[in-house]
């Protein structure tokens, strides 16, 4: 894995953006990250997809061409360097991990009918939902036969447990669709399953292809685990406050969806206004007026600010797991990943 | 695996049904044969899904309910007993095959956007397409669980090899729609990708489980892609000339989707109906007619006849693999397989 460079960049080049989250909330400027092992796991990524025949390896160039965080093999990864030196089969696993995530989206643009992702025409606008189904399928193959052929057995059974999960998390979600009951048990038993559990499977991942101990990889577990469910509560605030130009969508898809996430189960909750937005959330059918309203509720009684308190509290979480593992320069590399989240604004 | 008995019995409670395939060809009278094996795996296949969750349990649940012919799981188990004595590992495995063959159909169910399977309906019809990609996701990430809980590495590199064929292949036969240069070539290595190599990596998977040698694993494997090519020619010969309630389908749907199977393929490469069959599939649109003129053509050239000899040629090559292999009652059950597939007519 000598092109794995073991170093941390600041640098403009990077992928989860430096600009204050547009809360209002946050109050740092902060100067951009790169972790530069980016770029060894595309290359890896292209490489383990070159064998791919035809029409597939069509597809793979153009679903792997149209970038991503890569935070999942970045976890897979650093995960792994906290406890041993780099090896091919921490990038072998870091591929596995972001090949599943591929396969996921190429699934979920299919279910969601979806045209346009990462500002390139999805699989399904292109090649149709036929081809793209067996590509998601192709994609998950893949990245078991990658695991098995490496005999990275404990990280294909974690891979397992991610798959397991999110597919659990998000008909879950999907059957909680304008569900007027929707709390905060139900929605952090949700996004734990659909997103938190992926990641926490990805640092453990690593950490066992590192020979981390029973107690080291469920600490670092736990990390993934927060920084996952920090991950999904800012990706739901970004629903409602975020740039529709750089997160690729219109503001308030998942209420229009019938999705009720955080902000919205925080504003429920409140004494003043929420007989009001339950009302609204209630109603058979959402007006732009009512969504103008929703939207003024959330950023006027604090949901929006308490919602990302939540996050916050979670990285910190997440970095306070860090502090009972061996101090190594990848540990500061994850700490790094999880402050860089405070930010994240797609 | 004490519940697998390890007899052969005659019955009328089979799958793979007795009467002639109605080509006109076949001449013999066949008692049923019954595949005693298929109830313990039933059973199995209930049990490994009995810890499902929710929706996707009710969704298995239907799926497994639905039956089916488990052609291969028996193929897994009883390439293994050929060599070795019943095992949890064989059922395992065996149930393994199953739930990727369930998995492929659901996905397959959603692309054709078909309401009806084995005369119930489609997940997608009763769920949604949503649920229906996520519940085959979840069953992929299942067989590979259970293979890699039980540490069956070998049979766990072989699915993966399968489901890389079959969606290489369904992609292939996808894009080759309407082709008019299709030909016995393409058409080999479209069959060999999407069915029989599936089938070849049953037959090894059960046979590395029963420690069988480098050889006779080659030998066995060799078994199950001619039963697999005979089992696709006989599935495309029924589609011109299988019973509509029976095949639960309407016939001369393939032609219908634009895939030329091997019926066609030889017709059109007869001298004296090629142009005149040639004309008609060139067209861009059939009417009724043209259907009709096609089928009579079909029945009168001798091409399905050809075809179905084709057929048996390869239950004759997987017959006579079975030769080299040890002379076990299992061997003879596996030669009775191959028997029985003279016969499928649904």
């Amino acid at each position: 894995m000598g092109k794995l460079k073991s170093n941390i960049e600041r640098t403009s080049d990077m992928h989860i953006a430096p600009q204050k989250i547009r809360t209002g909330l946050s109050h740092m400027s902060h100067n951009t990250i790169a972790f530069p092992e980016i770029k060894a796991i595309e290359s890896e990524i292209n490489n383990a997809l070159s064998d791919s025949e035809g029409t597939i390896r069509e597809m793979c160039s153009h679903i792997s061409g149209s970038g991503g965080k890569r935070i999942r093999p970045l976890l897979v990864l650093y995960c792994g360097l906290v406890f041993s030196k780099p090896s091919g089969s921490l990038e072998k696993a870091a591929v596995s991990a972001e090949l599943i995530h591929m396969a996921t989206l190429v699934h979920d643009d299919i279910i969601d009918d979806s045209e346009i992702r990462r500002s390139r025409p999805t699989l399904n606008e292109v090649w149709g939902n036929h081809s793209s189904v067996l590509c998601g399928d192709y994609l998950f193959a893949k990245a078991f036969g990658i695991l098995s052929k490496n005999k990275l057995y404990k990280s294909l059974a974690l891979m397992v447990e991610a798959i397991d999960s999110m597919c659990n998390g998000e008909i879950q979600q999907a059957q909680n669709r304008f569900n007027k009951s929707m709390n905060l048990e139900i929605y952090y038993e949700q996004i734990t399953k659909k997103t938190a559990k992926f990641l926490e499977c990805c640092c453990k991942s690593g950490a066992s292809i590192g020979n981390a101990d029973e107690r080291q990889t469920a600490i670092i577990g736990k990390y993934g685990l927060n920084l996952g469910l920090a991950f999904q509560i800012i990706d739901d605030i970004l629903d409602f406050r975020g740039d529709e130009d750089i997160m690729g969508k219109p503001k308030g898809e998942d209420l229009r969806q019938g999705i009720i996430t955080l902000p919205l189960i925080i504003l429920k909750n409140s004494d003043k206004y929420g007989p009001l937005a339950n009302d609204i959330i209630n109603k058979k059918i959402l007006s732009e007026k009512d969504y103008a309203v929703l939207n003024d509720l959330l950023a006027n009684t604090g949901s929006i600010e308490q919602s990302h308190n939540i996050a916050l509290s979670h990285i910190d979480q997440a970095l306070l797991c860090l502090k009972s593992l061996p101090d190594t320069p990848y540990r500061e590399v994850l700490s790094n990943l999880a402050e860089a989240l405070r930010f994240r604004q797609n």
